[in-house]
């Protein structure tokens, strides 16, 4: 046997992968599973509320499409009409109207729910259009709602724990997120998510806003349940450097912390950190081999010095630890 | 020889047909045409500056979309695929925000446009997506404005000409609209509009709103130029009622008086006309032979009582003149 993936005894199959997250970390993270592998799903939180997804929420009724569609132009085929419908989707309308700021894959996913009455049958047929290297989901079947306790969000009360709702707040408060919670409550998760999920060789967690990409597919409770059974193995992707009131002051091991506050029955298999960001790898790999797992050190940022991930490392590290 | 369409001396290929016209009318030709012939070009109007469309020349500076839409979706490929993605560009947001009554069509064609500055290009790309049965072309390359001369457009002075601008206001007018112009007076006709022309075996002018979809052709001068001088024959279509305002009153035979108005060196092969809309064909026969043509008088319309081609019939008529 030459590959952990053969589950079913067929050695030769690609390893099943499930990506979780939105935004532009699972832009980062699905352009390099693509390249590892041709079985990729994306599951993607929809609790957008701002911008072009927000005001088709808002409008329209419908799920948040621009983490959904974020995630399906990186999936794009590799020939020049992937490549060509990939960038419609992600172009923007600028104007001093109505229009302004609307990505136009955004309002082609709606059209398609509009039309056939199904959020996941719309995305596939969005995935046909690009030839897509895989298939993306939405982690619930409603719209949902971020609610985070943040502390010290007045800069005069440090210690003061507050309430705010909605990612966008969320992401953008000035005190420090402490745990988050959904609304509602228990959402239904989508079928077809928790079937990729059970079926995996893997799942993988970020990178990505850890509150509002990552951990509320811990808060959908078939959805954490699913996590939590599958036979899978579990890979954390670590963030390259804290993102503002979400993650500021955090440690490499804050991550690992605070997955577990949201999920302690959740084991991980794996955690792959850039090894230029962790200045002291002992903590992180406690905390790692706590949650049952080891660490991975790689260099895996981009060497124009901006906190992204470099994508032909970040696909090298991945087809180490997926498909060695 | 057993075809008046074997130009080149290639008895087999399917004619060449280019269809002239807008909206709904050329809609029906379109779906009639796709019946006879694999060789279509639709040359469209980009004058509107109503709803969706005019809301997008407003916003983003750029052709009227939505004639050119319909035209696309009345070539759409047979298939599963083909009526879906044609589905999809019909499909208009319904809310109480800004999207309402936008066609996602018109919104995917614009974005093309923005994308690839080029709007043959974009239409072409949308025309693959949906599998087209030929191509569809802009008359212009700038959007232009229609200006008519109308009669009566005050009810208490009903011999008075009074100017009207704007497509819709042309063809909501109260009174009888006599003769129409551009703005720009000589817009530039697209390239591949004037080479469609001349490679054709046949022309279609109409059915459709006669002053706004059938006749503008034929004042862009390079257009109405290919228009007279092509070795293609000429089908005029007529239509199948009257249209308050634009075409109060026509007898069938105005449709030819208007159109050699507008453009007295048109010669003109056969004029197709319903045979239950025409009471009296002698005055309209006689018309056809000025213009240098024949009356062919068939069953075209629904039987539902509704003044509408239906599909079948036209093109069972289109068949037997085109292909004959």
């Amino acid at each position: 046997m030459s590959s952990n993936t053969a589950v079913d005894g067929d050695d030769e199959r690609p390893p099943r992968v499930v990506a979780l997250g939105g935004g532009h970390g699972l832009h980062a993270s699905l352009s390099a599973l693509r390249r590892v592998t041709t079985d990729v799903t994306a599951i993607v939180t929809v609790a957008d509320d701002g911008g072009s997804s927000g005001r088709l929420r808002e409008e329209l009724g419908v799920l948040p499409p621009g983490d959904l569609r974020m995630a399906l132009a990186a999936l794009c085929g590799d020939d020049e009409w992937g490549h060509t419908w990939s960038q419609v989707l992600q172009h923007r309308f600028s104007s001093e109207g109505d229009l302004h700021g609307h990505a136009v894959g955004n309002l082609l996913i709606v059209a398609l729910w509009e039309l056939l009455g199904d959020s996941v049958a719309g995305l596939d047929w969005v995935g046909q259009l690009l030839g897509a290297h895989g298939r993306v989901l939405p982690m619930s079947s409603v719209p949902l709602e971020i609610v985070a306790e943040v502390q010290g969000a007045d800069p005069e009360c440090p210690e003061e724990l507050r309430t705010v709702r909605g990612q966008v707040a969320c992401a953008s408060t000035g005190g420090s997120v402490r745990s988050i919670s959904l609304v509602p409550e228990a959402p239904p998760a989508s079928t077809q998510a928790l079937k990729a999920v059970r079926e995996a060789d893997w799942v993988v967690f970020g990178p990505g806003s850890w509150f509002t990409s990552v951990l509320p597919h811990l808060l959908v409770p078939e959805l954490a349940e699913a996590l939590v059974t599958t036979r899978a193995r579990r890979l954390v992707t670590l963030n390259l450097s804290p993102q503002r009131g979400e993650t500021d002051h955090f440690r490499p091991e804050t991550y690992l912390e605070v997955l577990r506050e949201h999920a302690p029955k959740l084991g991980v298999d794996v955690v792959l950190a850039d090894h230029g960001t962790v200045e002291e790898p002992l903590p992180l790999d406690r905390v790692a081999r706590e949650l049952g797992g080891s660490l991975e050190l790689d260099r895996l940022s981009r060497d124009d010095g901006t906190p992204r991930h470099d994508t032909e490392l970040l696909a090298a590290a991945y087809e180490r630890i997926l498909v060695r």
